[in-house]
């Protein structure tokens, strides 16, 4: 039976995860597969430390080059995260004749590029089901699953912890602070969860979805990443009423000959598929043609369903791998070497903007006619009755509006007397 | 460029849709996939009546065996479904070194073995993404997207007919009949919507799943199959006020070293995803280890989108087609050879009973005294309040019992004078 022989670089969490899936996998695999899934060398900067793997025969070293190095191995897992030294760890094992796992997202929206080209150089695939949407076999499903259709759009929940924020909200009324503290105990966010909560995390996977898409790059620093730290319980609140639900969303839609590609928190109907992902769930909606639609949620963090992502590389590389199998990512259409991305000014959505004013006469009058000489229509306007302070929040759903239009508005209504501080806008999403 | 030479047999609704989508996508998928997908010949018995596929140098034949025989092509499509000729033609292709797609689930589900062996033996390929879910990638994503995982249950609304009919009935007060005769309007149903209704395209589609998931190969013959005919209005309108959804539900679960394999009308809690699939979409829910739950939603019927998924699996086949990619579907694995089937009897859920009895005091004393003799315990009942007549509906939930002991228990209800028909019994699933 054939040896598969693997290199992990990055021994945390994740990598812990998939060491424990081969370990007790491995006859499982034997009799499915017919292939040997084997670790030969685990390389971790700091392997004195950590958990022993109960392996025979595989290396423990601190030195990834042992992995880069080894002749004998097939595939490189990268699971060190970030941009150095992961990228030049992928390169190298691509120039060595070694098959890439990896869950790197941020280096994938980043590098993607210079990565694939260099895979398809060295006859070489990289496989990253696990960078975006954990487990969820997102990835092999829009390659090769609804291989043959054209995306009209793609929206994603794909940052567990800020759907777990947003929903723990809404469900027990916590505070953004206390939900973000009750996601760092469960282990849910990371310590440092900056890139969680500002959206970045969701723009790098969604650049991610973008190229596998769209056959198109495109940089993070390009489009609009706004993350949910702003949003507050009244928000929750007001949306509830209005059958609506906030979640922090990945959107890419084609317009045109335009790429519409943004991620902020989103107003969806109740009784949308994405208003029902709940807790750490991740979940993508994708609209074809002709397939129509598809819908696919599962869990979007933990351990083990990171690691079980990671897992189905290696066996479909492992099955694959004398194989060249195209990474047809890099072969965009005619029409898609035409598109453009839609400049977040010319984006027109409906809005849903929450006003802090002055409870007195008139404020109303004031502010619409702002919203007014900017061509910004009102569907419907909200006040909420039991407050009776003298700051009450006012809220507006508008008609389909202008986002430059409505920036400007909310600019110049942020600096008049009877505005208390800077109005909350959410973008809402027809879906 | 490479051209794959592809064979149609069976020119229907879905075979014009494929064409449809070969013809349009041409230049797309050449970009993309730097193939030329040329369907070079078109069988079809009544090929004279059938619309102009509108492409040149297709031959169009009423002789299969122009197909067949034609040293040049590479993958046969067989869409005319049933067991004959569609399983000869499969055989002859493969034997004449063809990849074969197929949607034709209920030949997969009584013949599969024979043909997996058979394309095995050949060294080509089955592929079959629109026998279940029509074009939702479900078979891509079991045999890829989530390879490496253990598969503890697969639960399933498969046939787009069913679940029409019952959202129908439960949103618009339909009876049955004006459902079903709704979805024949709408070319939804068949003709003879008969292997629908009764649970039997379910079934094959089970089978199929139970295959693909569990390495096992079962008879629709050998499982509880029941379809929704005697669903009736009232069982939609008591569920509701349960808090409850009637779907018709393919299961199949392991329960140690047995599977419990099984389809017919199920409860479902309403804030369950499978609850809130509604009209002709279908959708698959996976319970994996360790990848956890995963949940895929689309459209389950209609003329694009079963081709989508044929033109998947084309392209799929186009790429990996000098490629041995393993059926591995033939590789058990030694747990689950021992799996046996879990006998009808065996199972135990919870139930709701409907029965109707006549309007007079101590018949309810009578019922569940009966239910009592066969250790059936109940956890509710109630009665319709507005029905005065001279017969009631009175209907029971039960704690988990014994399949047997409640077909034992109803048999003799059935006969007892204040009974005035079959009782309707509808399984709870816990999800």
């Amino acid at each position: 039976m054939e040896r598969i022989n693997i290199g992990l670089i990055g021994y945390g969490i994740v990598g812990q995860g998939v060491v424990k899936i081969l370990k007790n996998r491995r006859k499982f695999f034997k009799d499915k597969y017919k292939k040997d899934f084997f670790i030969k060398t685990i390389a971790d900067r700091s392997i004195i430390k950590k958990p022993s793997p109960g392996l025979d025969n595989t290396v423990l070293t601190a030195d990834h080059h042992v992995v880069l190095n080894d002749k004998d191995i097939h595939i490189v897992i990268e699971l060190i995260g970030g941009m150095s030294p992961a990228k030049d760890i992928i390169l190298s094992a691509l120039r060595n004749g070694k098959h890439v796992v990896t869950a790197n997202k941020e280096l994938l929206a980043t590098c993607g590029q210079e990565l694939f080209r260099q895979a398809n150089a060295d006859n070489r695939m990289i496989y990253f089901e696990s960078a975006v949407g954990a487990g969820i076999p997102i990835i092999r499903t829009i390659t090769e699953g609804v291989a043959g259709n054209k995306f009209n759009g793609v929206y994603g929940i794909i940052n567990g912890t800020c759907n777990f924020i947003l929903t723990e909200m809404s469900r027990r009324g916590l505070t953004f602070q206390e939900a973000l503290k009750e996601a760092q105990e469960k282990g849910y966010a990371e310590s440092n969860p900056t890139l969680d909560i500002n959206g970045m995390d969701t723009a790098h996977k969604l650049a991610v979805l973008v190229f596998l898409t769209q056959g198109k790059f495109v940089s993070v620093k390009d489009f609009h990443v706004e993350g949910i730290n702003h949003i507050s319980h009244d928000d929750i609140e007001f949306a509830n009423t209005l059958n609506l639900t906030i979640r922090l969303l990945a959107i890419a839609k084609k317009i045109g000959n335009e790429l519409d590609v943004r991620v902020h928190p989103t107003l969806i109907p109740k009784d949308h598929g994405l208003a029902t992902v709940n807790g750490v769930d991740n979940a993508i909606f994708l609209d074809m043609d002709p397939m129509g639609d598809v819908f696919i949620e599962g869990q979007g963090a933990g351990q083990m369903t990171a690691a079980a992502g990671v897992v189905s590389d290696l066996i479909n590389l492992g099955i694959r791998k004398d194989v060249r199998m195209p990474t047809w990512i890099f072969n965009p259409t005619e029409e898609q070497q035409d598109l453009n991305l839609r400049k977040i000014d010319a984006v027109e959505t409906r809005f849903y903007i929450r006003f802090m004013v002055i409870d007195k006469p008139g404020v109303l009058s004031i502010i619409t006619g702002v919203l007014g000489q900017h061509n910004i229509s009102i569907a419907s306007v909200n006040q909420k009755q039991e407050n009776k302070g003298s700051t009450v929040p006012v809220v507006m759903l508008t008609h389909v509006a202008n986002e430059r239009a409505v920036r400007d508005a909310l600019e110049q209504i942020t600096h008049l007397a009877v505005v208390r501080s800077k109005p909350v806008a959410i973008r809402m999403e027809k879906l």
